[in-house]
């Protein structure tokens, strides 16, 4: 029985295991597999340690793969007769963002849980329901549906499903290359994107890098008494404003020099395409709360968050930020900045002039230190490739609506590296919505989402697989 | 005996029971009074009980006043005769700062301990060793010494030691003012100042004023996820840099519309004093790990810190600040922001001033919220008061060096009060040093400034009293 054969009763069996497939889910919801935050490595490790139990249990042949950080899952299926399938390989990540201010949530985050939105929507409740947890369950339940009814995979799969990619994936990159021919196939398959919305698929064909940086500025050699030193004393928290400051123009174009730098304007085709969208801010920006777009103040919506770069504070602290008042000059600020990139910018040179910026405006007194943290340039998956028009149509087919291909805002830092080291388009397709409140208290995973994302995933498969 | 012939025995006593005297601050230094936290606020209450229990036993007629914060302690004695010494009211603080950050102390803050600088300065370590309770209680040793030698006060004195000062003395001023004729006298004393150098005392003949002010600004209604939202969403915290960076010009001058009303220039004369103490980088911030003046550029470095107004960046949080990396823009971001005020400035148009400052530079979908804390303008004492020559007499009598008269940068909020509500001039005597660490960690004071100190208040009493 050929895959497309199977197809129907695969399809059938998803829709009749689904309450089995959200117990697996919350089970793995449950796991506290915050990656950033080194009080939960434990924890890490326990997230790793179901995955690699899950896939045994579909006949996959597991490893649990150690790193310096959190382990790599490494799961390796085949059926017993390849054809000329397709080997692909499928990349995810176990591990999710810490969960302060934990008094947003309405109910513990590690307490998965369904709910009902007004609108009548079912969801799921919990830290890690869409990101990446819910999203890589839909690929494992679609395997698992097609090793149930044919007794195999319906093509050869590799899957690696890491713990870092919410901190920076700084283990992956090196195990890839150093395992670089384990891992060479002929094509790669994400599921941790978006739809367009709640009814249309989407195909992400191009990714924003990243560049994350921590900046530390210290003065005096301890907290000063701003009634004593007041006027007189450095204060780290007042350079650190006006560093920050100067990233951004009054027109909202970022500042530093060379920034730009293999940015590459629109076809003027795409460009009319992503006009037609009509994203407005009234249909993207109100549901958060927001009005009027941010960024660069010539380009459209849609550009700022799938097709510029941008330079995002993600983080201040110094000084007293207790309760009441403190009359206090600190002897240090620190503040998270990170860029988003597009095109050919080179997140080294990106780096570099960053820190040059920030050291041209130190003044006397003032000392910085840099953390680096996760550093990828932007990728792009050709319009031409086969495999994007099978998944269209895949995709097509389950949701009854053409299947948008698109960029999208978000980093995943080793999409690139599978170009560049295992020389591999990837597929990125995934069922977030954008009420998921990913990184956010209360994130949620649709059941629709879960459900269907499933089923899409198997006609993936089928139609690659064909 | 008049207390003028009572004061060598007076200050033999001082002498003989340094001990006895260090223990009793030592007891009072454990008591955890840090005001600003509410979780503290046990420990103020016995912080007030200790001290009203030590005031009874030299013979005050004490109470614990009440207040809508933490309680103010009043204490009431007096000589069978009094003669025409003038009533004085003395003035202190039970509370202490925060603690944080507490890795930095070398031993736990409320465990105080006598240690020796390699210099061979002997200094009691602890919080609120200096800022106030060291201080406070040098005055109480002078009474303690006067009343076991004599039976009796030298003088008229009331006791008013409040444990708001470090949070605003917010309930203070309402309690001056409710019994404004209970404590109408002659002359208020402060020791919560400091000295100019190790050997040479000082009355600071002016204070700034204070504003204190904390921003929160909200923008999105949730945290959000840079990666899908980054370019589009306002981001708080880049809206928070750009104010605050926007506070000062490149001249390090407060660019806030009239902030400067009210600030006179000082008299050619008391400028050439200021210029003739030779206050330097090098003997001023260089104990601090700093080299260079931060503030208004075409000013001396003791204008800066002791006549010139400041606005100053106290604390900012917004965002991830924990471990590693997290893409997040934030749904707020909050700074607290304080001013020391000279002259004439007004707190309340400052306070207005600078909130126009803010709202006239917010973006949309940023909005602002203010909290306010103290608020107090600056004060002044007349060179011409008798009580002031009288002073100076004692402390060179004291330290066998000439006494200066001269402004300091902090604030005292209540000596404002004094003058205005009850119409009295403040003395202000205090023993602290440069190096004391007040509001830091390791504060300290040092056993020459808390002994000596105690020796002062006694000549003081004599001086005025006679």
């Amino acid at each position: 029985m050929t895959p497309t054969h199977a197809l129907p009763a695969v399809l059938q069996k998803i829709d009749a295991d689904l309450d089995q497939s959200l117990e697996r889910l919350f089970e793995f919801l449950r796991i506290q597999s915050i990656s950033t935050d080194p009080a939960y490595k434990d924890q890490c490790q326990s997230a790793a340690e179901y995955v690699a139990k899950d896939l045994s249990g579909i006949g996959f042949k597991t490893s649990i793969r150690p790193t310096e950080g959190h382990p790599i899952v490494v799961g390796k299926g085949s059926p017993r007769a390849n054809g000329k399938a397709p080997r692909v390989l499928f990349y995810g990540h176990y591990d999710v963002q810490p969960v302060d201010p934990l008094a947003l949530w309405e109910t513990p985050p590690f307490a998965p849980r369904i709910a009902t939105l007004p609108d009548g929507r079912k969801i799921i409740v919990a830290r890690g329901a869409c990101d990446d947890k819910g999203q890589v369950m839909t690929f494992i339940e679609a395997c698992r549906a097609f090793t149930a009814v044919t007794g195999e995979l319906p093509l050869p799969i590799t899957m690696m499903i890491e713990g870092e990619e919410e901190c920076g994936s700084n283990h992956l990159f090196g195990f890839v290359k150093d395992n670089a021919d384990e891992f060479k196939l002929d094509l790669a398959l994400v599921c941790d994107t978006s739809m367009w919305d709640p009814t249309t698929p989407m195909v992400t064909t191009s990714l924003r890098g990243l560049v994350y940086e921590e900046v530390r500025l210290t003065c005096a050699d301890r907290d000063l008494h701003s009634g004593l030193f007041g006027g007189a004393a450095q204060n780290p928290l007042r350079v650190l404003a006006r560093i920050l400051a100067a990233m951004h123009d009054d027109s909202g174009r970022v500042t530093i020099p060379g920034f730009y730098d293999g940015v590459k304007e629109l076809p003027p085709d795409i460009k009319a395409d992503l006009k037609g969208l009509d994203l407005t801010p009234a249909n993207f920006l109100a549901e958060v709360g927001l009005k009027v777009p941010a960024g660069e103040n010539d380009r459209m919506l849609i550009e700022q968050i799938a097709t510029r770069p941008t330079a995002e504070i993600n983080g201040v602290i110094g000084g007293y930020t207790g309760e009441g008042a403190k009359t206090v000059i600190p002897a240090e600020a620190t503040a998270k900045v990170s860029f988003r990139l597009v095109g050919a910018q080179d997140p080294q040179k990106i780096r570099a002039a960053f820190h040059s910026f920030v050291r041209a405006r130190l003044p006397a007194d003032a000392k910085v230190e840099f953390k680096s943290f996760a550093s990828a340039p932007a990728t792009d998956l050709p319009f031409d490739n086969p495999a994007l028009a099978k998944t269209r149509a895949a995709l097509a087919a389950e949701w009854g609506k053409k299947a948008l291909a698109i960029g999208e805002g978000g980093s995943i830092p080793i999409v690139g590296d599978f170009k560049r080291v295992l020389g591999m388009d990837t597929i990125l397709v995934g069922f977030a919505l954008d009420d998921d409140r990913v990184h956010s208290p209360n994130e949620k995973f649709d059941l629709t989402s879960f459900h269907k994302g499933t089923r899409s995933w198997a006609r993936i498969l089928a139609a690659l697989a064909a």
